[in-house]
Parts: C-alpha cells; sequence; structure tokens
C-alpha cells in the first residue's frame, strides 16, 4: 500500500514535468510564431493547448483521488496542494501563449514595426524560469526557487524597456500605433508568464518550509515570499 | 467531533466572505481613486493590501490545518480544495487593485485624456462578478456561478470599447499616447479581475458538481467549463 502510493506520486511529479514541458514548448513557439512569422506555429500553439487541457483535467484528478483515498499526512499532503496550485499556474501559462499567438496572428500580415530583440529575450527568460520552477519542485530545491522569484526582476526590466522603445515608435509615428500596442500587450503576456513561475516557486518554498515555518509561527518569513510577487509600480 | 468540524467549515466560509469584501472594496476603491483623482483612497487601497495578506494565510493555514487534521472525505474536500484556488484567486485581484492605483497615482497628476465612462463601467461589472462568485460558492449555486461565466462577454466587450477610443485619441494626438496607454492597461487590470472571478465561478460548479461529474466519467462536460475560460481573440 505505501509503495504503491510513493508510486503514484510518482507518476504525479511525471505528469507535471509534462505538463511544465508543454508550457514551455507553448512559450517557445508563441513567440517564434511572432518573429519568425510563422503561421503553422500559430497552429501548433493552438493544439499543444488542447493537449494541455486534457492533462491538466488528468493531475488535478490524480491529486483529488489521492488527498481522497490515500488521506496524507504533513509533507505528502503539502505536495498535493502545491502540485493542485502548479497545475493551474501551468494551465493559465498556456492560456498567456495561446494569447500571445492570437496577437502574433494579427501582427505577422502587417509590416514590421522594428526588429524584435527584447521580446524573444523575455520569452527565453520566461521559459528558464518555468523550467527551473518545476525543477525545484521536482528536487526540493528552496535556492533554486528563489532564484526564479529573483529573475522576475530581470523579466520586468525588460517589460519596461520593450514599452519605452515602443512608446518612442508610437510618438514619432502614429501609423504604428495599433501594431505597437500588440508588441506591448505581447510583453504583458511574457510578464504574466513570469509572474506564474514566480508562484510556482513561492509554493515550492512553502511546500518544503512549510513545516518549520508553522512550526515557529513564523508568518513573516511565509509573507516575505509572497510580497515578493506583489506588483511593482510599472 | 464532527460539530466541531461543521463550525470550522461555518468559520472558514465567513473568512472567505471577508475577503472576498475586500477585493471588492479593492476594486472599488482604485478605481474611485482614478476616476476622482483622489491620492487618499490610493493610500487605502495599499493598507488594505496588507490586510488581505494576512488573511490570505490565515484562510491557507485553516484550509491545510482542516485537510491534514480531519482528513475530510468527498463533499467537504471539495469545498476545502475549492476554498484554497479560491483563496489564491481573492489574492490575485487583490494584487490587480494595486496595480490599478499605482497606475493612477501616476495618471492623476496629469491632465485628463477623456472622462472616463467605460472604465468605471468595467469596474462596477467586475466588481459584481467577484460578488456574485463568492455567493455562489456560499450558497453552492451553480446557475448564478454560470451567469458569472457570462457576465465575462460583457467585460470583454467594454475591454474592446476602451481599446478602440482611446486608440482614436492616440492617433489623433500623439500627446495623449503614454497617459492613454496607462487607461488601457487599467482596464487590462480590470479583466483579469473578471478572469479570476470566472475562476471562482469555475470552481464553484466544479465544487458542486465534482461527484456526479466524476462518477459520470463526463470529462468533456467538465472540459467545457474551463475552454469558456480560455482566452478569446482580443
Amino acid at each position: 500500500m505505501e509503495r504503491h502510493f510513493e508510486r503514484e506520486l510518482e507518476t504525479l511529479r511525471e505528469r507535471l514535468l509534462i505538463m511544465g514541458g508543454l508550457a514551455e514548448t507553448m512559450i517557445h513557439k508563441s513567440v517564434k510564431a511572432l518573429v519568425d512569422r510563422e503561421d503553422p506555429l500559430i497552429q501548433a500553439v493552438l493544439a499543444l493547448e488542447e493537449e494541455m487541457d486534457l492533462l491538466c483535467i488528468e493531475i488535478d484528478d490524480r491529486c483529488f483521488t489521492l488527498l481522497a483515498l490515500r488521506q496524507p499526512m504533513a509533507s505528502d499532503l503539502r505536495f498535493l496542494v502545491a502540485g493542485i496550485k502548479i497545475n493551474s499556474d501551468l494551465e493559465r501559462i498556456g492560456d498567456q501563449a495561446v494569447s500571445i499567438t492570437l496577437r502574433a496572428r494579427s501582427l505577422i500580415t502587417q509590416p514590421e514595426v522594428k526588429p524584435l530583440i527584447d521580446i524573444p529575450r523575455m520569452a527565453r527568460l520566461a521559459q528558464e524560469m518555468v523550467r527551473k520552477s518545476l525543477d525545484a519542485f521536482v528536487r526540493r530545491d528552496t535556492d533554486l526557487a528563489r532564484s526564479v522569484i529573483e529573475a522576475d526582476d530581470e523579466v520586468d526590466t525588460l517589460r519596461d524597456q520593450v514599452f519605452r522603445e515602443l512608446l518612442t515608435y508610437m510618438m514619432g509615428d502614429p501609423s504604428t500605433i495599433p501594431r505597437a500596442l500588440n508588441l506591448i500587450l505581447v510583453s504583458r503576456h511574457l510578464e504574466r508568464i513570469a509572474d506564474h513561475a514566480t508562484n510556482i516557486a513561492e509554493d515550492v518554498i512553502y511546500m518544503v518550509r512549510g513545516e518549520d515555518v508553522r512550526e515557529r509561527g513564523d508568518k513573516e518569513l511565509r509573507k516575505g515570499f509572497r510580497v515578493s510577487a506583489a506588483p511593482r509600480i510599472r
């Protein structure tokens, strides 16, 4: 029974990693569709979203069944609750990638505003944050999780850079306004993806440290992690 | 023991309603700060966020403790898992309200682009969606939850209207671009608030219908609710 439970937890971990891999691929392909102006990549992202929706339901079911039937204690319980939250963040990352492709669909039929440098950079960073947050989850590595939370600042810096640069284009040539606006919104989707990765990293820290944080009644420590995800002035 | 558990669930429900009330007040005050150009309201929202952060931790603790110590079955388990998810959506609604006030802080020091009509309308709708989604949770009312999901379309229509109108201002007078952009981003924060309310409504439907959906293996039904929250072309 105990070993069967261990195997079920292991399967759950694997399924969450597959879900994370799907999220990463969707981020990559959606921004590549925009940068390389490749319409087939848009279709690929939409197909991946369907796959992801099904996997998300499967993972929710697994977590729920394990909670209901196994009535796990302490650290397994924290793992399952973290699993439910991480699953939902990954699904929302997929939604953001879909939103990017929908903007790409309109943008690639029009002339370029400018060569895109910072947006693909943001995408690479966000993708890396997603991968590291999942690695941190699997390895129960709070240092790695903390590095994800720190990387969020870099994404925010790029977001501000994209904003300022496109603002200059818009003010200089109002005919670029609709396209530049769409690019700004793409950068906001990437920012939200990075925020979701940050949420995952926070859940990992809570999962790993939950016990001693609770025992010590050290709410400030937990609050500290939450506060770091609060929106800054943008 | 059983009655004690019931009382604990009741307290949890009450705390989630208070959290929902805080979220509503933050939405209202953040947009009022912008529309009426009242700086003190910005401070009020920031103070409410601190209150909300503490309550969010308390609710998480309550859910977790009940899961760990009571090992609830079936419908109570679904209620607690829904509670954890709803708590996290409400916290993110608070984050969005804070983002709105930070934009308001910069906007109210500059001349108005135009009198704001659709943005306060969006805020009222989003606030109503939050209230109804929490009511649906407490009353286990799937019809009410479904009406929240439907209201999301109205918010999206207003968001498109705000976008088109401000685009016209920007193209007509490039000096309005930075302010108009900030207003567009305010409308996006309100859209995200409505999305979170939609997530809450979906969790309510899943919580109430979970059992028979699972028993019938009717994944399409559950998927149907999820798909309705997927991003549309914006």
